[in-house]
């Protein structure tokens, strides 16, 4: 039973944030009069001390008593400045409104990490777009070659979802970022506590401003959760891509190691998502003990987006792209749109278009020649619109170049879609 | 088979945004001279009778033929103006980016709508909130009585998470709303299609930058699922409260009638979240027709959350509160941090309270006198601290008058609470 | 408000299940006394009327009034045979114990037919494993060639699956074949009444035994979720493999159409489940009116899993194979296990066989000869425990052969496992 | 990224499996003449003193060396025995194969030891329920209070889920409980090993008959989580109506610590279900890394599943009952149901009864007498059908009494649902 409620195995990860947000309230105390002066500075002196500890790797877990680390700082504490002054630090502080204080400064720092791995990502897929722009394959739908696109065009879309999830994870952090200090209970603080000078302390820009919500509050946790599952998902389907890609029968790409695991957590962090809202179903408002375990899940989900954006950095900046096989795998049949696209212009009602192209198939079919091999005579007498420039459009290059359209996949369209990014980056 | 494939019974809703889609389309194309500005004009006209069709309720759905809207609309344009103008419609349009376009068009319309559902529920919160400002109750954690607060702090906690919703509503709405016209089928528009103008003429506020990923993309469609989810959840915790405060032990309230149904709901908005993240999950890019089971669960999910929120304003308008109940409810050991905090102000050191209170519950329990009835000379044989002023302790409306920090449950704290949440809504 | 309630336009599917289980109350309130053996004529006849009715399509739902098929029958037979007779059908039984009567007979029913197309589908497996048995294809690691192996027994790695459901299909039909008449509104009924007899005459094997626990339990639909959950993740695992085979880099089969569409709806399925759980999630006991949320998850997914099954059973059936296309797959590389073997039984350690094989492949590759074409003079100078007969291993068809273990993908193991699946089916 | 991919952290519990399953393995192989009888006994020596040193916590993981279980265990085999021999020990023996053989034999040995906690819960509940038979309570629908119910009867009524929680449990560890062993990579082994004995040597009952299928199936993990995510959710609803029922307002029970964490843990349950399943959803079919994700979940939830039994068999042991705040919340509005059947015995219609009791709740409320003590010929006045025994109809314990139905409320039918329980438990 003791096991099953003890945390501090995994949340002495918040040894720092802790102390920084008990010198905070101490502080506060303080300037109230709640505690003298002297007192605050022989608890911040104690308090650091204790980091010291933690950092040094020379703080000693006391199993069985220290059960979280609040228990274990404020033991040791006692330890180091006595228990009477010690005993004063949790004045007009309730335990929950601590751990959530804990909570929300270790997330937001945290998240800001990611927000870095997230941005080299980013960078890098840009630069390898940048610099593989010549590179041309086949477009999928339904997994079947569909149109010729750049690479890059590829590359890019996932860039784009991976930009957006940038930009999720700055709203994010803003909701995470601000102060739950001086819930109590639940009531909020009597001592006339300064929150704001507390806030700014600590790196919070503003305030919860109902403390009976902010007690028990852990949407800034699921929000989190949600989000990295909808990154991992991004990961999950580029990993997918590539792993087909680097089959023996794509053969695009090759060293494609570890993305296999990267798709695999994908499960794992959508995993804690939906188990952590799970336990807040219905739950009754205020604090109950089933928030713990939103401890854990924080920490882990933290851990599995954190690492996979790095490896899969990693995975990107060793791939090797085989641009011939690419090639290789273009086929005329990908053209039925531009054939489609030079009718129109030649004045041929779009819905005719399908039609004309499928005789050009059964054509091609019949006589064994590779449709783009066909000469404009037997392409003439299947409909008199074609005419000589048709040979224009066989042409992988000319097709994707066609796709002038902001966004698209031309070699003009692809730089400006780069530096989208890179703005969205900033 | 045909059953499996057919969407029409659900997706006709979206028959004013694929026909306005349509008409920007040719549009954009007249402007560059793929069809003629008097094709335009027929197309308009066409479509425009179409629509008022949808709107008079004349609109006759072929079975077996019009498997979706936009082939039903198609179909119809075409009996109107003919088969080769209507065959002009579709020039460098592909279907997939047709359905994207009306779904986050119809998306973006119906979420405004939310949001002032949403905003009339907040505001039936604050005035609430501010006219039953003077009931007092017990606050709980653990479910256990805890400290004495005003309703309309219990009433604000729950405020303060869905103004939290209605801030992420809108950045969901800001990420749906860009235009994904001009993807064709993944490599882009070869007729240098003004996608600005389009984009302006639909409402958009800005392009998605990328048309391989925008043909295929549904995260916002899963990232309003997960908004969604989350607020149901705020419900379900919400109805939760309400229903324990209204049996007949608590007694606080009466007539939470739907309270059960909307706890319900946000299993099947969670449901649908997690099964369109299972969908989507490792699914190669671009598009495939597993997309299509994107459709059904927008629709009901933006049902279900609409109508929920509709229905707790109705359940909140009518609800009665009983204030002699809540008061009733109260209980001396709830003033158990008071005492401390009187004791913290004679000098106790906080670690030391605990215990003299738990002396003076033992006390109680041993005479059998309620605690706030403890002759003085009793309390102050206990811990001669005790001063006469106890007795201004043992008072419920002091006690939570007491509790002026911001955000607190003070009378001064929940004006500033509503003017904050005032401020959130605009 | 009434939509957010009525359920008449899913729920009237019921028809049958409620009237059959109104004529066995009936039935047994008379042998009870409670009713005479005229009114309860009169009742069953009326019954049998209105189910005539729904049969024939010519029952008319009274919009607003009836609002789920229970009230919609009740009322209609008040209207045949009078509301004196007909008020007496619900003496003694509660409104929730004949939904969850309807329910678990309806589900019965439909599961029973699912059990029949399932076994269809093993059987058609069977078939083609065993008229197919000659295709050898590379059979994958990683989605990287690893093994050759028969077509069939890839087939069957999915039969087995496929048959595991079946079995728990079976398990899950058992549990929810019990009776809950009598539950009343949770404390029993008080007249009496035969609780066997009843079961007996609605096919029920075996009775529920905590009423308290019958008229709420909702474990029977969501076994039932989880259940086909994970048969539909089979049906998209097994779709994922056929649509890679596809692409026209394996091409391996052709015209398998619909594969997407069985792919995603596995993500329909899995949210139906996981919302069912989400609102069953820590509801007080007893009835409570989250658990309509029950209906119509069980209902679309039962749907869901019914028309995947047969589906997939239409996609299997016009399935081209392409054998020539998965021989040519087959690559010398992929003899690695073979070659390792057969120095195994020269002696070599196993652990060994790995560097030799590497030398080999190294070889192959500074030469540009396929390892399989490689002169046992140069094996030789590789190894010396190489000898003539190394020539027999490098044979795709010997390879497969060697695999002799039960349940391998030799000539000998398929037909054995067929005959083990066909055992399950009975 | 050795982190990323490192297991023996936590797979190292399956040392002993995972040296059984060698032995075994090494067993046939010296049987079929693949290894000498000497070989074998080297091995076999070796491996139980690896074993020895895992139970003697004398054996030291090499970090960055001994990545899995499996890695350490061979490298610790070959110091002791050589590396010679010990390289013998994986001959015709995938890793692959291995690890689901490990697994399937420690989940199938924990599951074990879940059955036996889950029969003493069962006990537990049984024993109460027999010795607590007296006790009579509000049974609520909509958590208001409906019919007086013995406290057995809602004990049990929870005692049936958790039954058929045992009866699934031991569904799922007969499908466990097969063999995969000699999977090889996919295509089977080639030297004719022993596959019964091999089975037999390690308790399985059975084998599993398609080896493509074995090597990568998880669904007997998928399959564990889901059934334990049921019984998690059992155990939440169970806490949930504990949890109320020990709130001061009701009072009906006392200490129960715990329920909180408990109706948390089955968040937990569920997430790593729904993890487990979104990590398989649509795997190309085979071994892929991403089944790396099963073996943390498997453990996790493991001990999840573990502990919450037997914490909830702590709290129920200690758990004091208050009958007489049961009793004090009896009502007489609860016996409506009981007037009902009354009138119906007087010859009233049903529905006629509805009306008559809410007269009766008038005449109560407008004379503010309690409706049990309203005068006989005040109730002869609202219907002439109530006759003098109507007063015996005012009687909780009678009205309990009348619920004979087998698994009704009344005391015979309580022991009658003990004997049931106790017969699943065998």
């Amino acid at each position: 039973m003791v096991k099953y409620n003890e945390s501090i195995y995994f949340d002495r990860v918040l040894y720092k944030q802790d102390i920084l947000g008990s010198i905070a309230f101490a502080h506060a105390n303080a300037k109230n009069g709640i505690i003298t002066q002297d007192e605050f500075e022989q608890l911040e002196k104690g308090l650091l001390q204790v980091q010291k500890e933690w950092e040094n790797g020379t703080f000693t877990i006391i199993s069985g008593i220290d059960e979280d680390i609040h228990t274990a700082n404020e033991r040791r504490l006692g330890e180091i400045i006595g228990k009477d002054v010690a005993g004063k630090l949790h004045t007009g502080r309730s335990r929950n409104e601590q751990v959530v204080c804990d909570m929300r400064m270790w997330l937001r720092d945290e998240l800001r990490k990611i927000d870095e791995y997230l941005v080299s990502f980013l960078k890098l897929i840009a630069a390898r777009a940048e610099s593989e722009i010549d590179y041309i394959m086949p477009g999928y739908t339904h997994l079947q070659r569909a149109q010729p696109v750049r690479w890059s065009h590829w590359m890019l879309s996932y860039g784009f979802a991976f930009a957006s999830d940038l930009e999720r994870l700055r709203e994010v952090i803003k909701r995470i970022n601000r102060s739950p200090l001086s819930c109590g209970a639940l009531a909020g603080n009597p001592f006339g506590i300064d929150r704001i000078m507390m806030a700014e302390e600590l790196g919070f820009q503003g305030l919860l401003w109902n403390l009976m919500g902010a007690v028990a509050d852990r949407d800034f946790v699921s929000e989190t959760l949600q989000w990295g599952a909808m990154l991992m998902q991004h990961i999950s389907r580029w990993s997918e891509d590539l792993i087909i890609y680097s089959t023996a029968e794509f053969g695009f790409v090759r060293n494609a190691d570890s993305l296999e695991l990267l798709r695999g957590k994908s499960g794992r962090a959508f995993g804690r998502k939906a188990g952590l809202m799970m336990t807040q179903k219905g739950l009754p408002s205020i604090y109950n003990k089933d928030l713990q375990e939103s401890l854990e899940p924080m920490m882990d989900h933290v851990k599995t987006v954190s690492d996979s954006i790095q490896i899969a950095n990693g995975v990107l900046s060793t791939l090797t792209t085989v641009p011939e096989k690419m090639k290789a795998s273009l086929d005329p049949l990908m053209l039925a749109t531009d054939v489609a696209d030079y009718l129109v212009r030649k004045g041929v009602p779009f819905r005719e278009t399908h039609h004309i192209f499928g005789r050009c198939v059964a054509k091609s079919e019949e006589t064994g020649i590779p449709m783009n091999e066909l000469p404009y005579e037997t392409l003439k007498a299947i409909d008199e619109r074609f005419e000589e420039d048709i040979s224009e459009v066989f042409n992988y290059e000319a097709s994707v170049e066609s796709r002038t359209a902001k966004g698209g996949a031309s070699k003009a369209a692809v730089p400006e879609q780069i530096e989208v990014i890179l703005k969205m980056i900033e």
